[in-house]
């Protein structure tokens, strides 16, 4: 199994941000081919500190092959652009295996 | 569920990292009360670029009480030092509640 991996930093107005990930991203990332299952998780603090991070996103897959072809798929490609338009500079993505 | 994630960036000697890992501190973090399930997650790549990070581990708990009340045990800080110890300046950690 894999993961397709989105960290997401603070962004500035948060509501703003929450609206267009529940109402449009989401609803876009879930139709790329292959996905398996989206796992959101919402940072809420952090043992030390404050958190940077406002969000995670998991999108799993069965293989690397399937994820590969999933984000060069029109589906993967409307919300890879539609990433980079409200989160291009608050999300890093990572390809990562579960071990 | 609720889950403690830990976000390791590229460590200078990855075999001495992974050897750290694998046979020190994934053993201790596993002994933690009310963990439900440790999801260790290895970084392969990236969309775009590089990735800048090494691991993420996903420590699952039932709820936010078991997982501030575990990391105040003595399995959770015994845990806690052994990471700060191989691995402070390359870790941050989150709490994150799964939408």
């Amino acid at each position: 199994m894999v993961k397709l991996v989105a960290i997401y930093r603070k962004p500035e107005n948060v509501e703003e941000f929450d609206q267009h990930y529940n109402n449009v991203h989401a609803p876009l990332a879930a139709k790329m081919p292959g996905l398996i299952k989206l796992e959101v998780n919402k940072i809420y603090g952090a043992p030390m500190g404050e958190s940077d991070l406002h969000l995670i996103a998991e999108m799993y897959f069965e293989n690397k092959e399937d994820l590969t072809n999933s984000l060069s798929s029109p589906e993967g490609r409307a919300a890879g652009k539609d990433l980079m338009g409200f989160a291009g500079k608050l999300v890093s993505m990572h390809f990562a295996e579960v071990l």
